[in-house]
């Protein structure tokens, strides 16, 4: 991408209403901007990074054998009075009438619409274990709406629902959640720490909040230290490994981790003073086993191997793609700007010419560009005649992970000079070895 | 993916609500099931065939130079105040208030959006031409909606908006996405014709509809038949060469078509008898330019080359995904089900045992689908133990292009029958003959 062709409004002050750093920076690196109180378009840099962040969580939803459809996100009244909850959920919940005035509401979450959808066609255990998920769009009404895309109304969650003949298969169903949250967080570059979590309105007794640890974070947590050198699950993990999986259940659940809520003291202050870590977090994922809390006041069963009808055991599974983006950038940033993790930055690589019109500029930075697109790395090319300066400090903000800086001089020599973005090292070197280190560290 | 794992909820009986063959067939081979009236849920194999619907629409869209961002579904009727739009719109308009009784809205279009998003950001010509398109859903209040997603009340749309400094710029930007559209549905395996088309709401005066013909649209629709002759402009086509894409557009328009709105009997009865077309036809893009209609009440201008302020020329751009894959349908079944186009099939392949658990069987069809899946192919295992005429009756129903049928027979000399869906052709071949030519296609 030309940057000279692309969009991407920078702010060059910071905004007033940002009270936090991830907030200031996707305002100031052009990624997003608010509508209405609470609502966001994620403008071409940030639908960038937000693409790449779904584009992992599904494939660790696939591969734990979760399969994906989509829900809309207008749903009937009805639906949540069978479950009971229209009356319970309150004002977050956005309540609409349609032209018919009929009573309609914006999804908050899926448990009551899945729930109608599994009842609806499935009729054996056969058909089980099920885990059927969607990213879609939710609302939730926040009365104070902040931090830009953290804490926003309109938002954007990826649900997962299990569904299971009984509570030890719904358990290793948690598992499988469980493990491709360990997978996900840590290939989106955050180290996310599973928490003992109290279930809030959606009720249930088994239930873990990942938490990335911030000082901006909402949430209090406490914990041992140790979580930070536990091994993440591999690629290979085997999710019909019953016993596989609750090994590594049990492993990061070993040592104390919770939140304020189900905080136990007592427990705490039995770690030894080093290993205690006392923080603040940011959620971004959230899961559940809540038994037959939906499946019994709306009917969902199916006939076992016994030939009767069981109420099935459901749980479910949250993350919040819209609010790990500045949960990303809470945990990797500096002074400057935005250093992305590899995996999800909005470009590989950035091209940078000094003096656009340049005949040798020109040349180097066209075939690092051409050089870098056919190795399939989506390239941002700084092509415009704006001040040095100014294109040093974007590329900063925007925290593309390698900068290729041509100048005259070096291109005449078939030189550029590559600048990683999160060390700041820089070093000269030919076109060739610069295509070489991006290409070879695919 | 295995059948036995997978989520795909087969109606036996034909559904009594649906009115037309797509719907009849979209519910019946669980790609979609309603949850309100005119809303729906995409279930697993539906989700597959729209993704790759969009994956198409994008890719042709950022081909044109489009630009991809995210705008979110509610808006703030103030926004709808400046344009005038607001109280135009009437009941299909989708009016909400939040819990501060904040006027809201779920947007049935994106104009004003874009046009605040614009203004915001883009203060000079040298920034100019813009184009900006999403993928979001939308919901407009009908009446009556019908014949499942064709007419829905929540759907998802494909909109662009483009800004030139000038008229000539913005017919440029315009004969970019009219290219766009013919390369898009023919890469659907659709053939639309572009018609001229009254503006509607939205106003201006150089607007077209794309059109499928069948006999179940909803538009009448008169042409030339000298449409189905027209070659599609190719994948290199130079999106900056004005003259050349005027000259596609002069090409494609040379010939009498247009909707019943803006009929004309006199030309139409000029053609030739055996050359006229009148027919139906669903309506599945529909392009505009409408000049200064939004940059004049909401104030979005740039600074032109002459130092001076300049109004900005706007256009925009729709495709429905979710009524272009019930439209795809209409086009393209038989009395057994639907036939997809390879491009938007949501597998490329079904391998079906006929006798599960045999040592053969399973041995031939566990090669089939590792290689085809090696070979990045979407393979639909049907690993079941249904009956041989269930299984043939639900892979002709799904559409898959090619069904791969291993029998005890044919595995122990290591063969595999190949049917074509929609030939009906059917072939004995070794495994390896069966995945070269699945792989070769590619």
């Amino acid at each position: 991408m030309r940057l000279s062709r692309y969009f991407m409004p920078i702010l060059k002050e910071n905004p007033k209403e940002a009270e936090i750093v991830s907030h200031r920076l996707m305002l100031r690196a052009g990624m997003i901007r608010q509508q209405s109180q609470g609502i966001y378009s994620w403008l071409p840099l940030g639908k960038r990074v937000l693409d790449k962040v779904n584009k992992i969580i599904r494939e660790e939803q696939n591969r734990a054998g979760a399969i994906e459809l989509s829900m809309p996100t207008l749903q009937s009244a009805e639906l949540w009075q069978e479950s009971g909850r229209y009356d319970d959920y309150g004002k977050e919940m956005l309540r609409i009438k349609d032209r018919q005035e009929r009573p309609m509401l914006y999804g908050p979450t899926n448990e009551e619409m899945i729930t109608d959808i599994f009842r609806a066609s499935v009729k054996s255990y056969k058909n089980l274990p099920l885990n059927l998920y969607h990213i879609q769009l939710k609302f939730r009404d926040e009365i104070r709406p902040r931090f830009g895309t953290m804490r926003s109304r309109e938002f954007l969650m990826k649900d997962a629902y299990s569904f299971d003949l009984t509570k030890e298969g719904a358990l290793h169903s948690y598992n499988k959640m469980f493990v491709a949250y360990l997978r996900t967080f840590a290939r989106l570059g955050v180290r996310a720490i599973p928490m003992r979590a109290d279930t809030g309105p959606i009720g249930g007794n088994h239930s873990h909040e990942f938490i990335i640890l911030a000082d901006t974070g909402e949430s209090e947590v406490f914990s041992h230290r140790s979580f930070t050198e536990f091994e993440i699950p591999s690629e290979n993990t085997d999710f019909d490994d019953v016993a596989g999986l609750q090994a590594i259940f049990d492993k990061w659940t070993s040592v104390y981790a919770a939140t304020s809520e189900m905080h136990d003291e007592a427990a705490f202050t039995a770690i030894p003073d080093a290993d205690r870590l006392s923080a603040r977090g940011i959620e971004v994922g959230h899961i559940f086993y809540f038994g037959t809390k939906y499946s019994e006041p709306m009917g969902a069963k199916v006939q076992g191997p016994d030939g009767k009808e069981h109420l099935v055991h459901m749980g479910s599974y949250g993350i919040g793609p819209t609010r790990l983006v500045p949960a990303i950038i809470e945990a990797s940033h500096d002074e400057n700007g935005i250093i992305w993790p590899a995996s999800v930055a909005p470009f590989d690589a950035m091209v940078i010419t000094m003096k656009a019109g340049d005949e040798a500029c020109d040349r180097v930075c066209d075939s690092l560009y051409a050089g870098l697109t056919k190795a399939g790395k989506d390239v941002l090319y700084d092509d415009t005649d704006d001040r040095a300066g100014t294109k040093f400090a974007t590329a900063d903000l925007i925290g593309v992970p390698v900068q290729m800086i041509v100048g005259p001089r070096s291109a005449a020599t078939g030189e550029v000079e590559v600048k990683d973005r999160k060390t700041g090292a820089r070093e000269t070197m030919t076109v060739e070895a610069a295509l070489n280190r991006l290409t070879a560290s695919a």
